[in-house]
């Protein structure tokens, strides 16, 4: 196949993330078509220009549709706010180019079904940057499900924090509203817990949920006496039942001192138990009802070469993969679905599904009722 | 104060843990009163002969009653199956017996309030075994949140777990019914999760929730092909509201492969956070935002004479309390409430609150409403 | 059998974790004779008696002659100061007693031999307080390693350390003397891990060593500008060659800040491995080089009822015993050896061994030669 | 400055690891020359070639000297096995070229003294695979010894395992030979121990010491009866005197079961501890003896921003670094010493001590000597 051009709109956290991943994954994995970084795109010019150089991209535009138009682009990735996902994602597609979106896809649900149906379509490729789906070990505990390792799953529970917003004194920002941020915590860490109960569960039917935010304004500026409100939520937790009847438990905090990167769940099923901490990212604990009493308990798996893909990176066991391996791997997929010419996984499709939950539980907080997904 | 002499009814796993408590108390703590092993009661006559010989006590009988009644007797300790937990208890109170009860209180929440009631009018001491909460490790949590070093308390999470009714193959028991043993996994553990929200947090107005039975029937016996249905729940988890406003998630299984006595809970605050599991009973951990960030991470305490009434036990940090341990603390707590003449923590009046919420999780789970404890 | 009479020299730490285990044995096991405290000796006298009425022994006394002379004394547990032990014992076992004698045996080898030797001529039992072997979970490693789950055993490494003079300010004690104290971190922690290494691994054939005083002086009182030297060591760590030609790593120190129980081990044999730590003493991970490698992984098993004598204590998996169990199961072994008329284990002559070993670590550093333990 | 041309010899699991870091080291830090992947080597000519394609490079070459003698090579990085590092180096040295080579330097000491010599005298830079020494957990801990914030260095303990030479039935491979490899666990895995404790405490300056070989011969083909000998060793432990007088013990074993990339270390002061273990190489354990008792315990640091160059890779804390991404900092280290004109950190003379030590080591087990590094 014919390498394929990149156009990166953003170069902050994402961005710089999939520069980096767009620019190695031929190196990591082999199998896939060359990439041609062609354009990136920031404002103003200037740093467009600066970080061009620094991440090795042919050229620099302030015009993100410049870079949407530009025919030596066939991938569109858009790492910008969630805010301008809608337009910009919807953009590329009219224009024909392959879409890497940045989670969450947009505002609203709404948006974010408009997209998709664009999307559908299209005919042509999406994957949303749902990356801690694509951690070996996650895929691990996925096949070890699928084996019955665990037996039948019965029930599961999951929790991801982060404290960026934990402190009382931080100033306002768009962040805090809606119209800026649309959710809180559920459409900045929530939505990655949803994807992985989905993923090693199944659909989500119906919830119930609580929302709460913790600190209900913030300083206009740092120190400042007068104050905004905060719009969306710190905190939401959820009861859900999935479609499969398992019922399942959730829970997200972005003012959670001291948790960095949290995102812990288990499965529990018949014959067994699987948990996992992203900030223990190569580790998953398996305890299997099997052999001997005395010598059961949890055994903690440390990845390695029996992971798939981890060996691409590293041929030797436990020596850890890091946090922008996981969105070479989430590239490595788009890049083998284009070149299959078939969905990639999570693809518009599959994303709008780990949105839907999220904004039901943002509902389900808010009117206090009972939310179905169907 | 002259010595008191102890009933104790039933010799299982929480009646032999009694009779060590009592029988070591005095040893352990040297402020209390003297106590005399004086009755142990069990049926057949025979087994409670020879394991009043072994526990130490002067008699046995298999007759409650007689035990209840025997004047030697100051303090009757209750470890019976949950249901005949009120028709003892009260015959004690009416006696003039203080009362040691194993938890739940009873079968019905009716019960509970009949037996509070009594025990109010009585002017005698109760106390109810929620052990866990008498933990030096768990004191020092309600210690450092009684002194701002969290913060406000704004989230309370918590798990607790058992594997005992795991297994499918294992045989219907009576602990299979509500007739029988009232609730399932909420009365066994969940009530235990319940003490230490309560305890660290504050009483609970409101909560929704749900509730899963994983084994709907039963083997009448192992290998059957007959089965009885399972009429109580294996898993139940609820999103609570603290009468103080914090939003708590808790969830509870006896079904849960590998966890064999997984208390486990955090509190977040807004100046940082508490966590716990008792599995590793004699560990707290806590992140406080204080200091260079670089610096800043989770804690483990590791329990000692810092952490009374640790020094009792062991005058060397670090050298591990055990589950009777716990027992002997709660026994040192009622006698030295019976020796001061004041209420002992948790009374019965305390447990109620307890004892609530966890019909409350049932009721809410089976009507699919939130119910308010008020 | 009948009773036995129990009489008490010493009531500090290890005194009042005797009179606890001695206290409870009957009631924990069953199966030994009934256990009378029938003496208990401190200085001054009213201390003695204040602690006998706590403990429950029937008398107190300040002379420890008398207490070894009372006939109805069956058994002289000696847990004072190292440097008494010699004359205590030898003058218990010349009573025709049995002896429960606190590690270190004495101040020096041969001291320990000459006790040894008149222990091996009475014909009574004698047993050396190394409680740390009687934990459940490490009679589970030495289980799983004479089943060969690890196959042969290739490599040892053992660490024991606490904090207790990590302090430079603290004030210069009798601990800090070779008159006084005889070794430093060798004879107070070093032993136990000797007690394990040889315990899991087999006795040790020879060895080389380094030692260390970290803090060469001390205050003669806390803030005094007068110091005294410090004689014995605070590090010292060894290369041992256990008769079996098996390499062992161990070092110890008593001067190192966080540790406060620590003794943590790790047996590499050719198909596994077994680690252990005491300050989490419920657990011992175990790695087994079998089934699929992806499902590979150290494993953590809690101990519980499948772990003897774990469920004479608690009938449930992982609710934890504590330090002072492990007294109890030293002791429960000790009377059985008495009952049965056979050896103790660890008695003089296993504890012999052992601190053959540590004397031989301190000649080693100090003389910078192999020493040779045959 | 110009970018720099680089040529890579050797496309195993440290040639990708290179060619992974030089072609994404410029996108991370931005503050280097951008780099051109001008010639990989490896044999046969079609492997280097498609690896080549894969890697990004201009050309490949089956020809070593062909690539050191392009002019369009600034950097020349070696990456194959330890006997031809000597040749390559020096030829590399020779032709003008700076030097990126993996660890260890050459089977001997003679060897690498020759090495550094040339080195020396070149002018060129040069720079040593101790790729361990550039994770920010272990540069924090530095900066943490350096401000005192565990007081006085007192002693350190190391151990570093893997399991890759565990298995008895794993076929004989020049690995096991002296000429073929030097050292054996003392060279693959020891020495980046060493390079951690010379960097965290200061030189080494004598040891003693004990190796073994666990399996003493392998089968010259998988199933094969015939077997080879093992000529080095499969344990190696030593008790460190460091120059400053600290004493050490370390120890390593490439056989040793479940370690998989075990490199663990504490080092214990007058004011606190630190320990680390690269399994989880991106935490940082911290004790210091401060604030209140009750609350001191080790305190998990979770890499990020705030220890650089961490936040170079993820701007948010807790997202974990990769095994990888310690070589991009090592190249970022090695371009901005060409750029400054500075040593780079280890150069060979760094690294020469580091060896020296292994040596040492070897030497001391062999001959049951004292052996000093001066």
């Amino acid at each position: 196949m014919k390498s394929l051009g990149i156009g990166l709109i953003g170069t902050g956290f994402m961005g710089k993330c999939h520069a980096l991943a767009y620019g190695s994954v031929k190196a990591v994995f082999g199998d896939v078509p060359q990439t041609r970084l062609e354009v990136l795109c920031d404002v103003p010019a200037e740093k467009a220009a600066g970080l061009a150089d620094q991440f090795g991209f042919a050229r620099a535009t302030d015009d993100w549709r410049d870079l949407v138009a530009d025919p030596k682009v066939d991938i569109v990735c858009i790492t910008t706010p969630n805010k301008v996902h809608r337009e910009m994602a919807m953009a590329a597609l009219q224009a024909g180019k392959h879409v890497h979106l940045e989670k969450p896809m947009a505002l609203t649900l709404d948006d974010a079904r408009a997209m998709q149906a664009l999307a559908a379509r299209s005919g042509l490729k999406t994957i949303v940057g749902y990356n801690y789906l694509h951690n070996p070990a996650i895929s691990h505990a996925r096949k070890l499900i699928a084996e019955g390792a665990i037996g039948r799953i019965v029930h599961f529970r999951g929790m991801v924090d982060e404290d960026y917003q934990a402190d009382p004194s931080l100033a306002w920002t768009w962040r805090a509203t809606k119209a800026g941020a649309g959710l809180g915590t559920l459409g900045d860490l929530g939505c990655h817990l949803v994807s992985l109960a989905a993923g090693l569960v199944g659909p989500i039917e119906s919830l119930i949920a609580e929302t709460r935010t913790v600190h209900a304004t913030r300083p206009v500026e740092a120190g400042s006496d007068e104050h905004r409100p905060v719009e969306n939520e710190d905190i939401a937790s959820a009861l859900l039942t999935f479609e499969n009847g398992v019922h399942g438990v959730i829970s997200t905090s972005r003012s959670a001192w001291g948790r960095k990167s949290y995102i812990a769940f288990e499965v529990h099923g018949t014959e067994g138990m699987i948990t996992f901490d992203q900030e223990r990212m190569n580790e998953l604990r398996l305890y299997q009802n099997r052999g001997p009493v005395a010598e059961q308990g949890f055994k903690t798996l440390l990845t390695g070469p029996d992971h798939p893909p981890y060996g691409q990176f590293v041929p030797a066991a436990g020596h850890q993969l890091g946090f922008n391996d996981l969105k070479v791997i989430e590239v490595h997929e788009f890049l083998r679905a284009i070149q299959e010419d078939r969905p990639a996984v999570p693809s518009f499709s599959d994303a709008l599904h780990f949105e839907a939950v999220i904004h039901a539980i943002a509902e389900a907080g808010a009117e206090q009722k009972r939310v179905s997904l169907k």
